[in-house]
């Protein structure tokens, strides 16, 4: 294993190789990355040829070694590294970013050795920390974790969270490179080639750091060999590198950045051959797993225990939250809770008690906190749960964009819903949440309104692939669910009504109890209207409401504690949208709320029963 | 101005005064945060009393030194200093986060002495940091900026982003003080105590970093009068304090974060009065601001010419947006581009000729970007347009949900949207921007379908109030539009149409330009069908849609190249709650999609307009 000069210049020719599938392929697809794929080549032969064990045969094997390329537009290198080792065909690396070939431009999970997508840049070291914080405490296994972020990207504030996480975790199974290759998309970076001072922010952020030339491969090693060695603190390399690497006359230049090499291809493709000094069959072995990790089983997780509620009790929905996830770790060890320190408010808390297995302290930065989330989740070796405000998930809205991308199975609970918070104002409501989770492909999108509600939602959500919500609320509200009822996904409740309906109520959280006292005021006047639980908002009972307005009297009133935009509203309507002839009224949070006593915010903002009632007779007169 | 021993104590005593203040109005609210309050008292006595200048007859002037508390939760404290200086009634201070009262729980511009809301933590040192910018750069002012974060946000990666920027600018106009109180929400915080490792991560970010004791105003003064002569870089002012302080038996202990004192109220006031040396009228001066800014202004900006394209020429609507800024700026010097290291390809590198007054380079960190935009366009100082691929913009949903709250005008343009980007991949195609940016109260949202129109999009947008955000495509499309074409907000134009129309076809950006080949090949074949283009989605033109919807047979077909929640489809819809009889049919992209060919996904993800004419022919037959 790269011990002798012929082993090093085994490494070299890789490199060099991989260099020349980079612009090959580049310019195949007339448009990539060329010049950003070389200024990693040698990082990545040393890395895949030498320093990574990890198992050619099943490239997501839970007991290799990780590797996450966070700057993922450097995927052809990544890609031709796997045409080294065998797992990917030369021929299809001619179809790069053609539509069917799963080489895209940037990689996803679509290929059998990619973890998670990548392309936003920033994104992919707290995807590493993840694995490394299972790998560390969870897995106790011997896989480390190597993850290569471009110099550019080190200015996305999330990488400095993921390096304050990996630093206060003691992370020594995750190495970082960061590839200071000096040059942008259109200019130099912030720091350029002055290595001393990301060493610098790095050792002040408690990182072993080393300087290392990048188109080294006897330094790599070396650097890779000494990362070994630290215990108790993560290392980086700070590989000084050239954007265009042996590409002569483009090699560190400007105005070459995501451009295949057009003209120049041939040229360069002949000096990159002509530095090959074996250019038949290379002689290496892909190191093995130091040991193996167990098989886990992380499906058909049920709560230990049935709800146990009463029905009329005054409970929120985020109380139950945390006991919905005591009693699925119960049922399986592997379920974990994360939080971004409110974990007293969105009472994640309760899994304190089984210690870093089970919960991890995110602290306050919900990048970082969803990256985390997707890594300890990868290759289904937990099912993680992330909690905080659901208003402060906005801040990761592009990790949680990415995680789709990246086929994770994660799920996120959002507490604090809507004005019902009250005093706290509106910096701490969410009122945007049910747009951006139902934005997201594949999501899953619960609104439990009470709390019998809310266990069976995480009971669903942990055995649900893709990206779950549960929206939970501050206030306490009565239990309306007997305990032994059941919840599918896609599947509304009707919670009152009469064979004479006039009007179908759909509601959900603070507006469903209030839909339920105004419902019930209006029975007594009278006045029939249906109340309709939708349960989860994505997917959103189609059927179920179509039914229920055609027996209402095709009227529907919507009630929600959002803004109007994306909610219950616009997810009714868009599944109305081919149906004619049902009227709908829709109420929601029209603009910036105040701070004030949650009962008085429902009233100002005609959400709450009184106005509900008032709602109604004008939808009736329609 | 604070050079006695007397001058000493009168802060010492308003940093009393600002606790009994915190106390008080958070026990009349029965919550909020008095701890945290208290931590901060004397750094802001010494602030309001002693360091800064600024008018208190008129709190938002721009002359003025600017003080944003990013820890927006110690609300009490700031407003009892604003109390103090006579800004705010005492007896206000009693109805603290009652609704009706500006007073609310986290800051907002309700308040004139307010220019930004914060409460999402970590958010409030990139408004500062464009505030300093805008100051020395653009204003050449004299004023200063002064911005204090809790210990617990700086886990936030913003606070580095922003930090970055600072540093990379020299910022010697701006002070960070970083109240180290020590704990957070339910514990400690990551760092602690251990201020020197503050220092040393700020030093290393090239700050001028001094640690100092925030409870001795004598320091303070010593440390604000010491930054106010460092030259080249910002100065950090690391302040060691105690939450809770001066709360006898509650100081510096867990378990009383966000809480009001209760039971305790009484004998808290009781021990804090006791404190208070000189109970009279305090003798201190305000000091007034070095010098006055020039009035400007921002209003009623043009064109400085108007479009000037032929129809059916092939251009990007991206390639219109520099164009436009440039006109803009021709007419108005104060407007300024911001860009996330993406000018080139969003075409703001245009108003790079103008140099740092008008463009400021950003680097990838969009949270910041945003923020930067805010911080300079406060008190209506300049124009902002900020420009990075529209799917980053999801990088900063929470800042943009906040600049909502806190009444900012800043204009957004994202470029690269939808699947017809390309070969990329779907890391970078923007599919749930239109969702976003919808869900933000108050934005208006242009979706500019060629270049005539970006460029009146982009004048509009200079002169609209909130979040302006414009969405731009990367492949060229036809000119549709003559030059002297008028484009209104909220005002749709037909661009296809006859008088026996059988479908109205609504589209944006490139499926428009894909419907008016449908139309043209349909009406070929003998079929008739409209085409309107909406070019604001928000507001969506409802009158315009229903009148044509009408004229069509009361059938729509809508297609764009965006999820399916939240984007065009869904604002239709949303406009057509309430009407009855009118069929839509609603196609967009359905799931995460691929790297290919633009024409190739087109044709995928069937919006292209050989699929239109396939939908058409569905939508007759219903």
């Amino acid at each position: 294993m790269a011990k002798t000069p012929t082993d090093f210049q085994t490494l070299r020719d890789l490199a060099t190789r991989i260099r020349i599938h980079s612009v090959e392929s580049t310019a195949a697809a007339s448009s990539g990355h060329p010049t950003t794929s070389s200024s990693i080549a040698e990082i990545l032969s040393v890395l895949f040829f030498r320093t990574m064990r990890y198992k050619v045969s099943a490239p997501r094997d839970p007991s290799s070694d990780r590797f996450i390329l966070s700057k993922g537009h450097a995927a052809p290198a990544l890609y031709g590294a796997w045409v080294e080792n065998g797992v990917v065909q030369e021929s299809d690396l001619k179809k790069l970013r053609q539509l069917g070939c799963d080489l895209e431009g940037h990689p996803t999970p679509r290929l059998n050795f990619i973890d998670v997508g990548t392309g936003s840049l920033g994104q992919g070291l707290a995807v590493a920390a993840g694995m490394a914080y299972l790998g560390k405490y969870i897995e106790e296994a011997t896989y480390r974790v190597f993850c290569l972020i471009g110099d550019g990207e080190s200015a996305e504030g999330s990488i400095w969270e993921s390096v304050n996480f990996a630093s206060y975790y003691h992370l020594d199974n995750l190495v970082l490179i960061l590839d200071a290759n000096r040059l942008g998309q259109t200019r130099a970076t912030m720091v350029g080639h002055d290595l001393e001072l990301y060493k610098k922010r790095l050792e002040a952020f408690d990182f072993n750091a080393i300087i290392v030339d990048g188109h080294d491969v006897e330094a790599l090693v070396k650097a890779f060999d000494t990362a070994a060695t630290v215990k108790g603190k993560p290392t980086a390399l700070i590989a000084k590198t050239y954007k265009g690497r042996d590409f002569p006359n483009i090699e560190d230049k400007e105005n070459w950045h995501g451009k295949p090499l057009g003209g120049e291809t041939e040229r360069v493709i002949k000096h990159l051959k002509s530095l090959i000094k074996n250019p038949g069959k290379l002689n290496y072995t892909i190191p093995a797993p130091l040991s193996e990790v167990p098989a886990v089983n992380i499906s058909n997780i049920k709560l230990s225990s049935p709800p146990n509620y009463k029905q009329g009790q005054m409970l929120a929905t985020r109380q139950a939250y945390g006991t919905a996830l005591v009693k699925l770790t119960e049922s399986n060890p592997r379920v974990v809770a994360l939080d971004g320190e409110m974990s007293n408010s969105t009472f994640s808390e309760a899994m304190k008690k089984y210690g870093p297995t089970n919960f991890i302290e995110c602290f306050i930065a919900e990048q970082n906190l969803v990256g985390i989330a997707m890594g300890i989740s990868c290759r289904d070796r937990t099912v993680a749960f992330a909690s905080t405000f659901a208003a402060f998930f906005t801040r990761a809205f592009d990790q949680l964009r990415m995680a789709a991308i990246s086929q994770s199975n994660i799920n996120i609970c959002g507490s604090h819903c809507g004005v019902s918070i009250g005093e706290d104002g509106p910096s701490q409501m969410a009122l945007e949440d049910l747009a951006m989770f139902r934005s997201i492909p594949g999501s899953t999108v619960f609104y439990p309104s009470d709390v019998v509600a809310v266990e069976r939602a995480v009971e669903l959500a942990a055995n649900t692939k893709g990206i779950t919500f549960i929206r939970t609320a501050r206030a306490p509200t009565a239990v309306v669910y007997p305990n032994d009822q059941i919840f599918e996904i896609g599947k509304s409740n009707v919670v009152f009504s009469s064979p004479k309906d006039q009007v179908l109520i759909i509601a959900a959280g603070v507006t469903l109890h209030e839909s339920l006292l105004a419902a019930k005021q209006l029975a007594n006047s009278g006045v029939a209207v249906r109340v309709l639980d939708p349960f989860t908002i994505k997917p959103i009972d189609k059927i179920g409401i179509v039914k229920n307005a055609r027996e209402c009297g095709n009227k529907i009133l919507i009630i929600e504690d959002h803004y109007p935009e994306g909610g219950i509203g616009e997810a009714v309507l868009a599944a109305l949208a081919e149906e004619v002839n049902i009227y709908v009224k829709h109420i929601a949070i029209p603009r910036v709320p105040r701070s004030g006593k949650p009962a008085d915010l429902l009233n100002y903002y005609k959400i709450d029963a009184k106005n509900i009632v008032n709602h109604v007779d004008e939808v009736i007169r329609k």
